[in-house]
Formats: C-alpha cells, sequence, structure tokens
C-alpha cells in the first residue's frame, strides 16, 4: 500500500456520511429539479463527492460536474515550478465557472484540504499564487458573493486535517474522530438532520430579527486587550441560517453555521482589539493578533506568531485592512464546546464572536442583493480579494450595541447573548 | 479499508510509473517553457497526474490543471438521475477548455477508466449523454483535431481495467501485469525511453515517407471476407509517430504508436470488410463486425455481438458511416505479439490494420494543418462527432497500393510489410 491511496476512509461512518451529503443537498442548497451543479473538492474528498452527486440526482439535478483539486500536484508545482509558475491561474476555468452560475447551476465546495499543505513552501510563491488565483477566481467569486445563486460549504475529513486536529492519536483515530466531531456540528448525528436544521434556523432567525428590529449604527466591545467600536453599514441587515438567494432559493450557505452577521462600515471602526484564537492561514498559524483601527482602517498590527504573513495579507489591496464582516457567536456554541481548534473557518468561526478582514456580503443589506457594487460601497461595504474571519470572542467579552441617538442596549455579556 | 480507496498502484513500478510521465512531457508533449497544460485523467489515475505535474514544471509548465472524472460520480448519475440530465453536458468547462487550447496550452489525457463502467446502464441514457457530452466538447475537440496545440494521451492501469484484462490474476497481480504490458508498450521499460522514442519515430518516418512517395489514389485489401478498396483523400498525407502541431511543437500524440496512417476519401470506399478483434465501445463489446461499402458510405452492417449498438453508432451523424481514418500495423507489432486485447484503441488500434469511422484528422493532408474545414471536405475528409477505430487487420491480409493510373504495389502481405 502506498500512503497516497490510504486514506482512512473506512474508519467514517457511512451512514453519517450519507446524511452530511443529503443535508447539503436538501438543506445547504435545497437543489432544484433540473438545477446544474458544480462541486469544487479535494480528490481525498472523492468519497463524500459522490454521495453528494447521488443525492443532487435524486433530487432532479441536472448535471453534477465535480472539480477536483489535488494536494500532490499542489506540491508537485511548489516542488518544481520555475517561479513566474507562481503568477498563473487558470482563468478559463473560473471564467467557465461564472459562465455556470450565471446559467443558475448551484455551486458547492466541500473543505477538507490539509491546512498545512503549504506550510514549507516560500511565502512569496504562495503569496503570487493566493494573488493569480484570487484574480482569476473574482468572475466566479463575485456570483458567489453576491449570492446570485445558491451555495454551500460542507467539510470532510481528510487524514491531513484529522492528524492536525488530534495529532496524538492513530490515523485512523484521527479521522473517525474528525469526522463525528463534523457530523455533530453539521446536525447530521441525530435521526432527523433536516428537522434539526429547521430548528436552528428558526432560532438564528429570532436572533437576526431582534438585531434587525433595534437597527444599531454601531457595536462596542469591551473584554481583556479589547475596546473596539464596530460602525454598522448603513442599512445592514443582519443574517443568519437559512437565506434566500437572487435565484429565489432558499439555502443554508455554510454547514456547519452558529453565526449571526452582518455588514460593518468600512470607514466607522475605532479602537483596538485581539484575538482570542489562533488563525489559521494557508498553512501559518497567527496567533495573539492585536490591531489598531483609525477610520475603519488598521493602522496598527502585531501577532505573537506568523506577524510576517498577518502584515502580508493586510497589504493584499486597498481592503484588506478594513472589515467586511461582524458576527456574533455565543461561548456555548456547540462548536465552542467541543474545544478543538479545527485549523479551518468554516468551523473556527462558529466557535467564538469574529470580525473577517476585506469582503463584505451583499446579502447582509437590506434588499442586498439587488444592490449594485457601487450602492454597496456607498452604504460602508468594503470590497477586497480576501474575506478572513478572525475570533475575537470569548467569555469576557462583553457587547453593546448602540442606536442612532446614542443609547445602549446589552448584546453580550461574559460571551453569551444578554 | 473500502474498496473504493484500495486501487493497488503500490503494484506499480513507480521507477517506470515516473519514467512514463517523463515520456509523456518530453515525447508525447515536448512541453515548452512557460506552456501551460490541461491534463484530463479518471481519479484513480492520480499517481500518474501527480508525476506528470511534477515532470511538466520540470520542463517550465506555466500552469498545470487537472480535471479528474470519477466513475463513481459517473455511475450516481445513471442510478439516480431524471432522464432529462443525460442531456445536459458541462459546455462551460470545454468552451474554458477550448479557451485555453487557444491560448496554447497543451493538452494531455489519461486513458485509465474502466472500459465496462457503463455495461450495465440503459444503452438509451449512454447514447444521450454520449451525444450531448460530444456536443458540448466540439470547440475543444476541434483544437485538438485540427492539432492547433501539442497533445498527448497515456494510459494508467486502474484496477477495473486491469480486472478486465486479466480476469484470472488477483487484484494485484492484474494491475501490476496491466502495468507491465503499459510501459512495455510505451517504450519506458528500458534504460534510455526518450532514445527508444527517437528511434521508434525514425522507424515510422520511413514508412510514411515511402508510402508518401508513391502517392497512392486507393488501397485494396484482400483476405477472409475482405474485399475492400479504400480511395484515398485528395492531397491526403501519410503520419505516424512524431508531428508538428499548429503550433510549431513536435509531439507524440498517442504514446503507444505503432500505426502510420491518412485520410480515406468520405465517398470512395467500396466492398466489404470484416474485422479481426472485437471492439470495445462505451462498456459494449461489438464482435465479428461485417459491413458493406457503397460511394464510401456503409450501406449493410452486421455484428455477432453488439449489433445493436454498432447500428447506433453508425446512426450518430452524416459522418458515422464514413471513414474518417485508415491506419497500417504490421501483424508482429509488439503489442500484437503481446495476445492481449486491451478494451482500450489505444492499445488495440495498435495491434492490427484499422480503419476509423467519423471525424478525420486534418494533419493526414498535405499542409493540413492550414486547411480550413470547407477545404478539408472539398478533399474528401469525413466530418463527424464521432472517431471510432475498429480493426481489420491480421497474419491473413494483403493489401495493395494502386497509383492513379492503376498500377498496384504491394503494401502488405499477410500481414507484414511487403
Ligand atoms: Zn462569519
Ligand atoms: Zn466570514
Ligand atoms: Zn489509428
Ligand atoms: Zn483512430
Amino acid at each position: 500500500m502506498s500512503a497516497q491511496s490510504e486514506n482512512f476512509s473506512s474508519a467514517i461512518d457511512p451512514v453519517k456520511l450519507d446524511k452530511l451529503a443529503e443535508v447539503a443537498i436538501k438543506v445547504g442548497l435545497q437543489l432544484q429539479p433540473g438545477q446544474d451543479l458544480v462541486m469544487t473538492a479535494p480528490s481525498q474528498a472523492l468519497p463524500l463527492v459522490r454521495r453528494i452527486a447521488a443525492h443532487a440526482y435524486k433530487a432532479g439535478a441536472g448535471l453534477v460536474t465535480p472539480i477536483l483539486s489535488d494536494e500532490g500536484v499542489t506540491l508537485a508545482r511548489y516542488e518544481n515550478a520555475n517561479a513566474e509558475s507562481f503568477d498563473r491561474a487558470a482563468g478559463w476555468l473560473y471564467e467557465g465557472m461564472a459562465k455556470a452560475y450565471g446559467e443558475n447551476a448551484a455551486r458547492l465546495a466541500i473543505a477538507g484540504d490539509n491546512p498545512m499543505m503549504l506550510s514549507g513552501q516560500d511565502p512569496d510563491k504562495v503569496a503570487r499564487a493566493n494573488r493569480a488565483q484570487s484574480n482569476a477566481y473574482k468572475p466566479a467569486l463575485e456570483k458567489i458573493v453576491s449570492f446570485d445563486i445558491n451555495w454551500n460549504i460542507v467539510a470532510y475529513p481528510s487524514l491531513a486535517w484529522a492528524k492536525l486536529v488530534f495529532p496524538n492519536d492513530t490515523d485512523e483515530v484521527a479521522v473517525k474522530k474528525l469526522a463525528d466531531a463534523i457530523f455533530a456540528a453539521s446536525r447530521v448525528d441525530n435521526d432527523d438532520p433536516i428537522g434539526a436544521w429547521r430548528e436552528h434556523n428558526a432560532n438564528l432567525r429570532k436572533r437576526t430579527d431582534w438585531l434587525n428590529s433595534h437597527s444599531f449604527s454601531a457595536l462596542h466591545y469591551s473584554g481583556p486587550g479589547t475596546d473596539l467600536t464596530i460602525g454598522l453599514a448603513d442599512e445592514h441587515e443582519w443574517a443568519g441560517g437559512a437565506a434566500t438567494a437572487k435565484n429565489g432559493i432558499v439555502c443554508n450557505a455554510n454547514i456547519p453555521t452558529e453565526e449571526v452577521f452582518t455588514t460593518p462600515h468600512a470607514y466607522r471602526v475605532e479602537g483596538t482589539v485581539v484575538s482570542t484564537k489562533p488563525l489559521s492561514h494557508n498553512g501559518t498559524l497567527i496567533d495573539d493578533i492585536q490591531v489598531r483601527f483609525e477610520g475603519g482602517r488598521i493602522v496598527e498590527a502585531k501577532a505573537s506568531k506568523g506577524e510576517a504573513v498577518l502584515n502580508k495579507v493586510l497589504d493584499t489591496d486597498e481592503g484588506s485592512r478594513r472589515l467586511g464582516e461582524v458576527a456574533l457567536v455565543p461561548h456555548s456554541s456547540p462548536i465552542s464546546k467541543s474545544g478543538l481548534l479545527f485549523y479551518n473557518t468554516l468551523f473556527d468561526e462558529n466557535a467564538a464572536c469574529h470580525i473577517a478582514l476585506g469582503q463584505c456580503y451583499a446579502k447582509c443589506f437590506v434588499n442586498g442583493t439587488k444592490l449594485t457594487q457601487d450602492e454597496i460601497a456607498a452604504r460602508g461595504g468594503n470590497k477586497s480579494l480576501i474575506h478572513i474571519d478572525w475570533m475575537i470572542g470569548s467569555d469576557k467579552i462583553d457587547i453593546d450595541g448602540i442606536k442612532p441617538d446614542g443609547t445602549r442596549v446589552p448584546v453580550f455579556r461574559k460571551g453569551e447573548w444578554a
């Protein structure tokens, strides 16, 4: 046996894996009869890719097109390619995806890459490749962030990821543990996952309704090392759980999800904030982030680990020093209670209140999916090639909502809904 | 261990696999510094995909983009999809590929699918899916058949294919035997594969030079059940081995290859011919084909096995009852001597003289890569969505070349060069 063909997929409960696929299609996408599906995934996730394809076709899908990436091919590039190669990207592929989304194909991404895949590689090459990739991906990403079509991300417990989360277990046990953690967080470890998601979406809806009814103009965070006022974008709207894409389909873009979130004002953030969990970015762990905002812009940034990578990220483009998302997650969220660091934003962002550098989401505005890019910018929505979430919540954080007249309303106390 | 993750890739000699990858890049494609590469492959072939990516980057490739298909996803469609799904194809993906080839990306395809993958499926669904796929693939295929860019096909010994060729061996032994057969046929089972290909290309060149110097207007085949005159296209040119693509790069499109071949005249084929080896087409074995041509068109077709599938193929479009290729392969070719039926045209067509139904190759005309579609048609070149080779050679076949003045020159006697 070669190591490459041994991925311990047999350690993964096949019934729950099938339920995860069903939830991705029926809850995540609500894939419609006749709708095409473009599915991106790492090659290790093929067992889930196949189950999702089956459920997509059972739901009446037109055509399911998997686009598989492969760690071995990616590393072959870093190990062998000329420097010039790292400025290249598959523009033809992403333009094609954009075309498919333009023709109403749904999009499903499976997260499962080795978070440390590029940790041993030249950071300059990584940065060049990311920039080229981000630029090429733009036409497709724009259709996703502006929510033109129903889309969804789910996770698959690949071996390298499992070993990072559970370094002290055998390969097989690590895969089983990560699989079970994914299944629990994705609410497929029960008899009625569809029902469980219905209830969860209703609970998140109560929170967003409450926040929207208050029309806060800013949030103020206080805690150890943090004294931060985040102005919210004009006509922002709080979202969370199920949402309706421009094509009219209600979907859950992230599985799992525990957050309610909205768009901060790109020019109205003031004060200091510290991270409360490490951020895993392209194979680098960035820890103990401390930043200071002035006029919405990060003017000072430090980190105890990964500071160089953090600064590279901040220098990506005009919008990478400003915020595109603010999200509330109670400290008692199931993912937080698992106590695990997943090294993957899809999970880690659901363990604590967080903010994101970079691109905002159109859907976090009143009638947001109908707004143009210019209208979004006029309301304070940020624009960037990046969208990087990092955790600022803990059981020591208090948050107040501030109304336009200055009235303060408790939102969080000691990390929980007030 | 699940069966899906066990593919016995460890039974494959890693040194020879790496040499195969090197030959694909250096001989098959002669990939140029800075040139991008689009690589299609079944997911089982990932060990070869990774080695090819490494050699591509060592040769200075721009970007290598693998597009992986997966048998499990394909079968999930046949088992679960609505009938309407089978009329759909990923046009956006193939248009994108065409764009990449238009920007001078090279194309490499790895053959290794289970030849019987679709053998249990509804033939109507298979036919519908193939038609939709062929139509969608057209823009990309046209750039390949008109030889706009350097392209190459190599093979990978996937388990299902190996078990079909070696049904009486264990999985592991079957994979090892098919791997060794592929390595031998691909001339990588020696110390200097690049040198071996140089010599082989020179030998094929001698044959094509001789055939081109005679300017035959037709070939006449005689043997048991066969009395066939194949008129050759006006200004046809014999090709074989290395050839120059329109982008100026010399490449070997097929690895392995033993044939010399040219374009027959779509309207000048008369007589009867029988197949000498079974044809494996989309999971169906078609055996003992007997057809009669009139004015280049097949007017009668029989087969002892798979006759219904054969007739479906012939009804694909206008050009599917006419010939697009005629190829000469001595009965003593190494692949013929192996005695194996590979159930794969890339190999089986190199075991015997063959003809192909359907699309012709532009490069098999004098200055062919500069001709328009109309000019090719005017010279007798056939046009079709299909190109299906089948074997008509054996040690009992004699072939004469017929010059425009009626002079006959022996070309083959008892299956060997005369
Ligand atoms: Zn978030
Ligand atoms: Zn986010
Ligand atoms: Zn041929
Ligand atoms: Zn052929």
